[in-house]
């Protein structure tokens, strides 16, 4: 792989196609690329699952369930119940009281929720090769992984990581994040994290771009963004961090180079929707309207309750589980962990029941690709609600009766096999949450689906939203980051 | 005044008109307006400041200073000394301690602070006569004023005036505000108050677009952005809240119409400046990285504290005040309003000590003009800290040593005459604030003055952030709003 000086800087090339994706009239001398869609190298990918086969022997982690009361370090407040580490460091298990009152009536429920509030750094390290860029991503073995190693940000590093208030081994490539003068910052901005299970929980989501030499150490692959949407359409490989980060990204640093030649109308549909074409459903001032109406009537109330007192919760030596045995459990697990930092140590994690459901339905409206959103209102939200997926749902969850069907849940479950432009297991966050995964849909309709609580956006008016904290929550981040692949899905072709 | 229907709506005008004045090379034809720049009806404006005197009359408040513990319906609490209202609506005044620690080191102290959580509505109507935007603003008293009545929005609505759980008049023009799907909306973005004397305060800010007749009532008067901007440049006309809805409107709705065509070299610079033109000293992504960067490494805890046994403050029967008389004061206020609505009414109100200062220095950076913007961290902001003036002080606070000179304020104070091109003192929210005034000053310099904790941003880059909440703090929003000024003060001939 080379390491000649970037051409150019990306942030001219975006705008210089902006422009001419407008007329969609781009030539390949501009944008030819040997890394590039369409020259799409293969064999490269090859290698790089075969250094994850490896890495998967030499780098591990082994996480054992063991009863919540034999946590070695954490300890459970005599009064709350509340769980601690002995440090008081790291994060707190505790219970809320919550109540949204709003348009729609008054909701009001008790759960156990992970307190985490400190702000870590998820940082990718973009570098251009060849004119090409490329993202340099960590093989990261995390105790919840459902198959140990997943692909990762460069740094996924919280806060007492990254200040090293506990000493430890200093993070690789940390310093680019914490020098950002010195480089080009490409994105800055802090997202939150699953407002249902972290309460206030956000990491800073950080891409740079360098132009020296960079030290690849083991375990870190330069990827093109080409290559990464292939890993995307891999159950459980590309991480909850790495997607995240990457939806930050924009619209043209997740556009391949040469896919601006393509000609099919659904890549064109997806170009246009990234641009900033003018052909939206909606104007940005009625979106950001829409938005501040929901944040302004609805009212939500989070107050700390005690763990071990929640209504409809067991709060057992072993495990903590709601009464109908749905939703999550809060579980104690035992680490031996292998490869650069070896290790054994106890932690509780949160262990959803059943896999969940996020999904996007998708439409080309006026040759422009839509995304029907949602607004989510989650306890754990700095501000009230933010954007969700057309549908986000477990759908073992509704089979009780208690809980409102979804809008759209149909339109995603019942989608022709044709319709359905992405579907990929992915796993939440594997230092946090145990096994737990959700499908992630990408569906497109031909209608103009309608329904008070949602509105069709453009990816461009998406990816304008993600450049601010708390506007995309990270289950529709997963799904921006997912749009891309659309562009390897052929009309009239699915996979 | 007539009433045609719009030609065209202000949201193409404008997309148009980016492009146009990228180029500098706007036509008489597309932008001629009889009401616009260079063609500017002062009998109009003489005919407002008549009605205004006029309203003087009919329509007043009058608030005469009584000791706290005498107002009527309001009582402090035996344990905190925090004084709240009988029927626990309206707000309350408690105290607080603050902590707020960074790179720069800790601060802490106490003060009281008017706790008054719920999102009010600030609004103001737009109608194009004769292709001419037209703003309708208010006459409204308040207890606070300075000079009895101000230049107000359409409408000032607390959340209990709109939603009438008190019963009490209709607000005006307030269905406006709440069918916002039957107009076109300009702007709805919740902006926060003052964080150094609210606790979480913030209001809906909203501009609404409407096409029909629009009756006038007694006190409402249709007034152009030329006019406004006139009235801007009179001490004490142009309320608070008026110039923080004013603020968020894009720039070609506060940029008279013909001021295209002007050749003057500053006025092109403000026009490059609104207009996204890309020669900004700063990408929006550095600058984004920067404010994300100030509000992860700024930990800011405000604890509830007592209000009568505040460190510093004496609580007395009368007045509660800082022990070196400095800051503000808490005070009880009975007021007897005539006009639209009449009654007498008492309330604790803060009033400040001193006159304050806020400043915007400007340069021209090739051509196009930049504004040098700080971060301030408050305790009632709801996302640590926000854009603040280049300059905001009391400069008599300063005189006991203990609070650091404020950079760049000798870059204020010491500025030529011909250098100051706008200068005028404005009065903080008469509903809460008694007779507090800032001066509000925008100086020109021309080097490109660095300073660490802050950054040059182009009115553009302001106008984008103020889309979004939180953003931009109202002292700054104010001086957002008054920087349309800067057209009518010719180069080399300043006031």
């Amino acid at each position: 792989m080379g390491d000649a000086r970037p051409r150019r800087r990306t942030g001219r090339r975006a705008r210089s196609l902006v422009r001419h994706a407008g007329s969609l009239d781009v030539s390949a001398r501009t944008l030819g690329s040997p890394n590039g869609y369409g020259h799409y190298d293969t064999a490269r990918l090859t290698e790089f699952h075969t250094a994850l086969d490896a890495a998967r022997d030499s780098m591990y982690t082994r996480a054992e369930r063991i009863p919540l009361d034999q946590l070695a370090q954490w300890s459970a407040d005599p009064d709350s119940g509340n769980i601690r580490h002995a440090s008081g460091k790291f994060y707190t298990i505790q219970g809320v009281d919550v109540s949204v009152a709003g348009p729609a009536g008054t909701r009001q429920w008790h759960q156990p929720i992970i307190n985490q509030p400190e702000i870590g750094i998820l940082g990718i390290l973009v570098k251009q090769f060849d004119g090409v860029p490329h993202y340099l991503m960590q093989l990261k073995a995390e105790p919840g992984n459902i198959n140990g190693i997943q692909v990762s940000p460069t740094v996924q590093a919280t806060r007492s990581n990254y200040t090293r208030v506990h000493g430890g081994n200093p993070v690789p490539y940390l310093d680019y994040f914490r020098e950002r003068d010195r480089h080009r910052v490409i994105a800055d901005v802090r997202q939150s994290e699953q407002g249902s299970w972290f309460l206030l929980k956000r990491n800073r989501n950080v891409i740079i771009e360098v132009a020296g030499d960079v030290p690849v150490l083991d375990g870190f692959h330069w990827l093109t963004i080409q290559q990464i949407h292939e890993l995307l359409q891999v159950d459980d490989l590309v991480n909850m961090d790495a997607r995240s980060v990457l939806s930050c990204l924009p619209f043209l640093d997740l556009m391949p180079a040469t896919m601006a030649l393509d000609r099919d109308e659904r890549v064109l549909s997806l170009i246009r929707s990234w641009s900033g074409d003018r052909r939206s459903v909606h104007d940005t001032a009625d979106l950001l309207s829409w938005i501040t109406d929901v944040r302004t009537v609805t009212d939500i109330e989070v107050h700390d309750a005690p763990l071990n007192r929640l209504p409809q919760w067991r709060y057992g030596a072993d495990v903590i589980s709601h009464e109908t045995d749905r939703f999550f459990d809060v579980i104690g697990v035992r680490v031996e962990a292998g490869g650069r930092e070896v290790g054994r140590w106890d932690q509780p994690m949160v262990a959803a029941r059943h896999v969940g459901l996020a999904a996007f339905v998708v439409a080309r409206f006026d040759g422009v690709l839509h995304v029907l959103v949602g607004m989510r209102v989650e306890p754990g939200f700095a501000d009230v609600a933010e954007i969700a997926p057309t549908v986000q749902c477990t759908p073992a969850n509704l089979d009780h009766g208690d809980i409102a069907r979804p809008p759209f849940l149909d339109v995603v479950l019942d989608a022709p096999e044709d319709r359905v432009l992405y579907d990929t297991m992915l796993s939440e966050e594997g230092g946090r949450f145990f096994q737990t995964r959700n499908r992630y849909v990408i569906v497109e309709v031909d209608e103009q689906l309608e329904h008070p609580g949602f509105r069709w956006m453009t990816l461009h008016q998406l990816t304008e939203l993600v450049r601010h904290s708390h506007y995309v929550a990270m289950q529709a981040r997963t799904l921006l980051a997912c749009t891309a692949t659309l562009a390897t899905t052929r009309d009239g072709a699915a996979r």
